[in-house]
């Protein structure tokens, strides 16, 4: 499977390194994205340049994705220069970037009718997760396209779930951005509430990190609230995006979500506040100016 | 230390249970509940009665109390038949309630008044860490006083921190709960995402869980939720206590806390449904019912 030839879009803090494991195990590598000067060291370890994702599909067996907005999946794929307008068509396109379920299906239909198959595969780990190839990848699709990709996807991340037909991979990220907006809110309100009541808020981390409160983000953003770091891990405004494709499927859904609907106007008022490429913590620092600072 | 003599106030669901490890540790136990049949197991084993919190003050050198709302603290210390009016008053009075911070500060000064010490000493693991003697205690006062108290709470938990001055328990207890709060939105909200989009909901828990929107909740009670097992780890009643508290606290110091507000409204909703004495994953039946059934 290591000869199966990959054709990878998108070379962002996460693409690079997905794309330098898949050109590490051996699969022969053709790449593209939108600033052409971030593709160099991939191409010095012998990669080849595409100029367009049509010809990224016409050189390869199978399409790797991950790149920003829908907007961008959408032209990637659906686009005149996109995968599936290549006169040779690969097997398989597997889309990486969080985007709308809804748009998954149209590019699982769009694909079936010119004799693709398609992956909607969005990750969760951030860009530790895709430097280590420990990302947890949510997989929607046929049956089949998942054996194919599943030896592609090992390279990627250590916890590969199939969650159900095209788009369930998108719903099940909105699940996990769903969790960690309310869960944030919590953190941060906590540990501002600590602050004011004159807690040491290390030594409340400790007392309630490994309980019932107990979280990921308590435990490993909660540190990073009180020593003052709000550089990103994952910045605030993709989360913004992420949460508008979460509210928007639920609204189509008829599903009232009032936790989520906060988050999301908050994480409005951190963007407002000047810190859309900071990380998600730093709503602590959007909820502390709603205190007077 | 062993032979240190205690008074044990309050045999509910947490307090049997800690009573029982004391007395199996060989302290010398007189104990008082509000429902005297409670009491009948320990005084098998060996426990003495007292009609009042004021006598078990009396007989004894440590008083440990656990009962059920702000009140009913306020009557076991500060009350006419309470502990610190007892005319042979014990050295040390420790309230593990979930209570006000301000009640805490309260009973501290009117015992320092008399010559007793006092702490606030509030837990969380529920009746399970209760049983096991596994609780996470946060501690609230005096430096020698918790010297005094450890060998104590050492066979009620197995995390013990000393949090700050009196109150500086309750306080921690509070950021304990507000990050239970959230989480537990995020956890039902997510849930009834998943369910209306058609995903299996423990295939997302298990692609979720482990990750950034990991969380105990997520992992302890989700899966409960999906059984449809709505039964108390703890009760929605005494969660809207100590987030009504958290509220009055976060008002107090001019802490708007638009999340804590927002999960405070959501669970008048489970309670105005039935499900006071439901556990806190019923939050998720609150939200379906809003969502239509």
């Amino acid at each position: 499977m290591a000869n199966t030839s990959i054709g990878f879009i998108g070379l962002g803090v996460m693409g690079e390194p997905m794309a330098g494991h898949l050109l590490a195990a051996g699969h022969p590598l053709v790449v593209h994205t939108r600033t052409r000067t971030r593709a160099a060291p991939l191409l010095e370890r012998g990669a080849r340049w595409c100029d367009t994702p049509r010809e990224v599909a016409e050189e390869s067996e199978v399409v790797v994705s991950i790149v920003g907005y829908p907007e961008d999946v959408e032209s990637v794929h659906l686009g005149p220069e996109g995968t599936l307008a290549a006169n040779r068509p690969p097997r398989l396109v597997i889309e990486m970037t969080t985007s709308r379920p809804s748009l998954a299906v149209s590019i699982a239909r769009a694909a079936r009718q010119v004799g693709v198959g398609a992956l909607d595969a969005p990750v969760s780990g951030g860009d530790v997760g895709a430097r280590n190839a420990t990302l947890s990848i949510m997989v929607g699709g046929e049956a089949e396209d998942v054996s194919l990709a599943m030896p592609i996807l090992e390279r990627l991340g250590k916890s590969i779930v199939h969650q159900g037909g095209p788009g369930a991979g998108q719903h099940a990220k909105m699940v996990n951005q769903i969790l960690i907006a309310a869960n944030m809110m919590g953190v941060c309100e906590g540990l501002l509430y600590a602050r004011r009541a004159g807690l040491d808020p290390d030594k409340v981390i400790a007392a309630v990190g490994s309980g019932a409160a107990g979280s990921w983000s308590i435990n490993n953003l909660g540190p990073r609230i009180v020593k003052g770091d709000f550089e990103p891990g994952f910045f605030v405004e993709h989360f913004i995006k992420d949460l508008g494709i979460a509210l928007e499927e639920a609204n189509r859904m008829g599903l009232p979500m009032p936790a989520l609907a906060l988050a999301r106007q908050l994480y409005e008022a951190v963007r407002a506040q000047g810190r859309g490429r900071k990380g998600t913590q730093s709503l602590y620092l959007a909820l502390q100016q709603l205190a007077g600072g």
